[in-house]
């Protein structure tokens, strides 16, 4: 890890000297782990072509050395960041202009920058380190794939267990409690396992209605390793598919498998959406794909880049992107498959392996 | 929930003719949630003074009409938020001065607010709508009652499958499963499940970690009810405790019920804190004790008031807190005991009944 942070900070110092600033207030804290390793829940940081500083509390004490050892100079604030950082800044001499994150820094914070933090001059930015984070070396790549094995297994250990009658929500407890066994650190957005026409809404939660022989049963999750998510979809039928399920389910795995496969780094994010929706809407069902294709996944479970009709920027070489086509019908339900894909030099790479099979179950 | 919401929105109302106010556009999700219904996870409110707007994307189409219902106008806005916005504050002759919300606004969103919204005067404001829903109706107990029943219950199923040689991972699948068995639609925060010496971490997270016979095991989790928290925590011991274990629990047990059977409504927060940390103190391990005494629960698992040393606001009547005292010694572990309370007009009412004897499991 040592050396990659290192090559992240050189980046960013590179970054900030185009921006002609002497340094770049952090307060996301993905970027602040991306930088830093600190997982914590609470933090600050302040980078400087010379040093990166964390400002954090009492309570995380014990898990900075292990995390973050010699990559930052840690700052233990007993009372507020804020005043951790203004000592900080206090005792760089080159420090006049200074950026911070405009999408991650609340009006009531940026309130304090104009007054309590009034002698330096603040810039917005946007997207510095995100833009860094695009772009996946070998050990992000590592914990990516590791992150999707744990979903596919504890799905694999998940299905044999359904059985029409059960609700939703003791379904989601069921695949959370693989994903737990398989070693899943947390869960990166809440569980969806939605059934029947449920399935036909783009954000169901897991609710407390039953499953019934005959429904579509949609579950869609993710898994979390060393911090960074894989995020999987598989739709299934309870009892035995009619032929109308079947037919769709067929239409959503070829766009599947047609964007899987044909994505590349290169492409523009609209021209990789476009792969799948363009054989969507050539089946008759392109007002039933209501949401876009895809998105970067990383230490947040959605990042850049996007993969959608108004993404207009290339995809980066080793990004890793979701392929999630679907196909919704209100009152009749929804089908979604969605795998994860590394873009590597040579073409895209599958994460998840979980069969597209259509599985019918219990 | 009709009525309730029409009180809330008419007591918003008085706040912002205070304010001298015409508006208030409202970007924090729990707020929206609290005045609208909307429990979706994209949306912006504008209140004023004869309405409320909700304006969302398309994706929530359909369960808008049984969440929000006649409470709030729907603006389904299909490209973003921002310009809905634009369109129904133009659409209103009054509109002249609109307050934010500066804690729960991103300082991007701010200059739309300078650069799109320039139309308007903006003032910042903070807590309306918190300050509101500190003080729990009947609804809103109920649903935090049965929050708490779950996780009494979830726990009580938990206890009798631990074993020694477990990790704190699987446990925490255990524990999750159970939570999702006895109803729980979420869960408000990860799960900690920390052992030996983790326990002594303020904050851990569940780790990879192997649960070994005569270690302390803390359990503090969540659970959740038609969006409403609750939030428990207890310390078992895996085999038989030591001596100087029950010794070290009797003294975090008795400032528990000190504190949960001695806060009143209209006590200041840091009077309720020092209860426990009074009686903590004299017992000589006062400087164990590193965290508050508690926070208030409802729509979010922290949320006003604070039960700490700092915290001079009187503790209003109907607001729901925790009360978790904990001892930690770094290297032997932490115990901590964690109950919800009802501050009524009578006095406490515990929300959470699991038993707080030492448990020893395994």
């Amino acid at each position: 890890m040592s050396d990659r942070r290192a090559d992240r900070l050189a980046a960013l110092t590179s970054a900030l000297t185009a921006n002609h600033l002497d340094g770049l207030l952090l307060s996301g804290l993905p970027n602040i782990r991306y930088l830093t390793g600190f997982s914590g829940s609470n933090a600050l940081a302040l980078v400087t072509p010379k040093q990166v500083y964390l400002i954090t509390d009492f309570r995380y004490k014990t898990q900075l050395a292990d995390e973050v050892g010699h990559h930052a100079s840690v700052v233990i604030e007993p009372q507020s960041l804020w005043t951790g950082l203004w000592r900080v800044m206090g005792s760089l001499p080159q420090m006049d202009v200074a950026g911070f994150e405009s999408a991650h820094l609340l009006h009531r914070d940026f309130q304090r920058l104009l007054d309590a933090g009034a002698r330096w001059q603040w810039r917005p930015t946007t997207d510095l380190v995100e833009t860094l984070r695009e772009r996946k070396d070998a050990g992000e790549l590592a914990l990516i794939t590791a992150a999707a094995a744990v979903a596919d297994r504890a799905l694999g250990r998940t299905l044999p267990q359904l059985a029409a009658g059960m609700t939703e929500l003791q379904i989601a407890g069921i695949l959370e409690k693989m994903l737990r066994d398989e070693g899943s650190e947390g869960f990166p957005f809440p569980s969806i396992v939605a059934s029947g026409a449920r399935a036909a809404l783009p954000h169901a939660r897991s609710s407390r209605k039953v499953v019934e022989r005959g429904e579509l049963l949609l579950l869609d999750f993710g898994a979390e390793v060393g911090g960074y998510c894989a995020d999987i979809t598989r739709t299934v039928v309870i009892g035995t598919a009619t032929g109308e399920q079947r037919e769709i389910y067929a239409i959503v795995r070829e766009a599947n498998e047609l964007a899987s496969s044909g994505v590349r780094a290169g492409m523009r994010g609209r021209d990789a959406d476009a792969i799948a929706r363009s054989y969507i809407e050539r089946q008759g069902y392109g007002e039933a794909f209501g949401h876009s294709l895809g998105h970067g996944l990383g230490l947040e479970v959605h990042e850049a880049p996007r993969l959608a009709r108004t993404a207009d920027a290339p995809l980066v070489p080793n990004s890793v992107v979701t392929i999630e086509p679907g196909i919704y019908r209100a009152g009749w339900g929804g089908i979604r498959i969605e795998d994860d894909v590394h873009l590597g030099p040579s073409g895209p790479e599958m994460l998840t392996h979980f069969t597209r099979e259509l599985a019918e179950v219990a």
